[in-house]
């Protein structure tokens, strides 16, 4: 019977028969195969005794072919593993060239791994961002299902050009080199939706909608962004996850946002313990070489458990401006931006020093001034903060923005003339203060950065499958 | 405490005091209020005794206002619930004027509640909806999880022309009016990724290549089709599910869809069954007017447990073909398409006689004729039929259709000649059976079929929060 690899290193090695099937990961001294299926990070070693084996089958052994095997299942007398395959079949479903393989048995460029985007979750480190990536994506579903919340797919192709979240990709199929036109102005009357259309980037208004309804309900799906952003922590394509809850005021937004990022970093942590020691493993052997203030100063799991096991530090805008205007860094002059002015935006460098260096844990820093924060955020009492709220990590910075929406009509329409929002285009959405509005939350996860920050890894473009970058939309 | 209405509606009664929030969906003699939260199809009745309470307050209460009602839960004296809250405060969060609120307490057309789709989750026949389809997308993970499959994000965004499976929409941020031009062609190495993108039609060419790593992967996912198709049955912009299994043959691929399709159906029975009795009712009162021909012969649970409950017929296009041709219906020339000639495409009336005539029960065709089906399906030994496999359901025809895909380098080559696909647009999809290739299989299943069929609806907009279809964009 096949079993997967997973399956099998799970078993009390009695001699009994096994089959796997996978591909060669190395192939030593003509007998140790080490054969993985994708299923976990372990490799099973498989001990074949080549003088009972025609020589045109070991020949087709490299790094990269297919195969199943069967075999007796026993103790394994080596070390690294507990059990290994004596094996007695072989079928070889696929070649591969030894030399031509791009994956060879040594270290890859993740730079030449990117290029070959088809094949590198063939190599140990990608199989295990995957897998990872893959239950932080089902805890996900599974945290908010265990909630009561209902998922809920919001439109990816929008007409609303209003949500000022960033640059839009154009969705279109008119003839790009003479499109109609109509008083020397393309006519997007005759585009495939009678309108001109984008490529969302956010779910959140209509989620809103849907919870003004279903009472609480999350996105997990595509969004777009066309800024030209070659960085490490920048995709044009990326999923986020955005739940909307009717009748939560700022702080159940906040409570409801620690819980979750706190549950699915354990999920994985119960779920994905080898694939995270080895990536732990590949990021201490990165940084041995680096200087010690650019290492991490903990290690991945004792990293992860950290977050999972600490309460993290709520402090409001006007505290955290506080204690950065009045630290030595700052009256030092070692910020580039000195914190002089309440109301500044607060800059990557200051969000880190909070984190990293004043507090040491996940700050959540909360009632933003409302000029530099979005137009459906909640006015507070004050008049010029708002119910915003970020929560920052160490290492990657701001990892959930959120807020308590704007639930009054009158106060809503005001911010949005502000801050240049078309009523019209968005009539819908002032619809849903007009009748039977209520109080409500939500907030915003990029996912590739909390899988970035799960795995350990350095640039966003690793822990997708296909990255879609400027000038990069390759397979 | 504040509950969900669901969790409230569950507590034995024993005067205890609850809090419920949501939207007034129905007050009547000044005295009960039917309010409901979206997170179940039933309300809660709150009983006001009026002379308790300011007139200025039971003004506000209309169809729509939200509010949070405090009170005692007592057994209800009235049929229709078991328990009722007796008021004793009200908080108003949100009026709703009772002529201008879209969602009056009667029955809307699907059309005008298409154009109000901001709101019309609100009413109970789109809460039901929208949490039965909640539920089988998170049943739709729970299955693939438990079966070792990894989640995969394959890309929105591609650069493939080629897959050939419909109409495409182009994703550009070219100028539309005067896009930079090259030899009096539009210059796309200008465009944003350097070349000419479109919006995905499928992820499987994507989801092969992690199979052949991971093993077992899915997808879920939205996908798109530029066809200027105005049906009931046909989205711009729909979500798609799509298993691709390494070392998995037709026959494994088939009682895997078979499997999967039968567990997220009894998921729904399981978690959903007073959506599903809303929904039931509904589609009853709306065919007893239609004539008998036209109606459903099952209601629709006793469909969802039909389908769960029946081993589905197994039958090669072959068999297929045979059965339509001696068919009386056939001889009677009762078909538009009379069946003749072996190789035919079979169109929806015949696949609707044998599943719903001929076997009464869902019907899996598999070994299709090689010229009608896709470049990349498994050419079978017989050289004229492919691996291909399709299953049909009563009253929706097509809801799964898959293949084993042609691992063989040589003959995916000459098929991709063929059918006039590009080898170097896909060079890394043939790669993939250059080195360690393996027979696989895989399937997809457009997700808003499977939730028409479990609803009962008839219009595939309505099973979607914001439907895209031709000229229509909104929200």
């Amino acid at each position: 019977m096949t079993l997967l690899i997973k399956e099998i290193l799970k078993l009390k090695p009695k001699n009994q028969l096994v089959t796997a099937e996978g591909w060669v990961k190395n192939f030593r001294a003509n007998k140790f195969i080490s054969l993985n299926d994708g299923s976990t990070v372990r490799n099973i070693q498989c001990v074949i005794d080549f003088e009972n084996f025609d020589e045109s089958i070991i020949k087709k052994i490299n790094s990269g072919t297919s195969l199943s095997i069967n075999g007796k299942l026993v103790k394994s007398l080596g070390s690294g593993q507990e059990v290994e395959i004596l094996v007695e079949n072989i079928k070889i479903y696929g070649e591969s060239n030894a030399e031509k393989y791009p994956i060879q048995p040594k270290k890859h460029s993740f730079e030449f791994l990117r290029e070959n985007a088809h094949l590198r979750v063939r190599t140990t480190t990608f199989g295990a961002i995957m897998r990872i990536r893959s239950k932080l994506s089902y805890a996900t579903h599974k945290f908010f299902q265990n909630e009561n919340f209902q998922y809920v797919n919001t439109p990816i192709i929008t007409s609303n050009d209003a949500e000022g979240a960033g640059e839009m990709f154009r969705v279109t199929t008119l003839d790009p080199k003479s499109p109609p036109t109509k008083n020397s102005n393309v006519d997007f009357k005759k585009d495939f939706f009678s309108k001109k259309t984008h490529l969302t980037v956010s779910g959140q208004l209509e989620a809103e909608s849907y919870a003004l309804g279903l009472g609480k309900v999350y996105t997990f799906g595509p969004t777009f962004r066309a800024e030209n952003s070659n960085t490490t922590r920048h995709l044009s394509e990326f999923w986020m996850i955005e739940p909307e809850m009717a009748f939560f005021n700022l702080e159940d937004n906040m409570n409801l946002a620690e819980k979750f990022v706190k549950y699915i970093l354990n999920f994985i942590l119960d779920h994905c313990m080898d694939d995270l020691f080895y990536l732990e493993e590949r990021l201490y052997n990165e940084e041995k070489n680096k200087p010690k203030n650019e290492r991490n100063g903990m290690k991945l799991i004792e990293k992860l458990k950290f977050i999972v096991n600490n309460k993290f530090e709520r402090i409001s805008y006007s505290f955290a401006f506080e204690i950065l205007k009045n630290c030595s860094h700052n009256k030092k002059k070692k910020f580039e931006f000195l914190v002089r002015d309440w109301g500044m935006d607060l800059q990557s460098e200051h969000e880190r020093y909070l984190v990293e260096r004043h507090f040491k844990k996940p700050v959540v820093i909360f009632n933003y001034p409302s000029k530099s924060k979005a137009f459906y955020m909640r006015l507070n009492d004050d008049q010029t903060t708002v119910a915003a709220m970020d929560i920052l990590f160490p290492g990657i910075g701001e990892i959930i923005g959120g807020s308590q929406r704007e639930e009054r009509l009158e106060i809503l329409k005001k911010r949005m003339n502000q801050f240049d929002v078309s009523n019209k285009d968005l009539w819908w959405y002032t619809e849903l203060r007009k009748f039977g509005t209520v109080p409500h939350s939500g907030f915003g996860l990029g996912f590739e950065r909390i899988v970035l920050f799960a795995t350990g890894m350095n640039n966003i473009r690793d822990v997708i499958p296909f990255p879609r970058t400027p000038n990069n939309a390759l397979f």
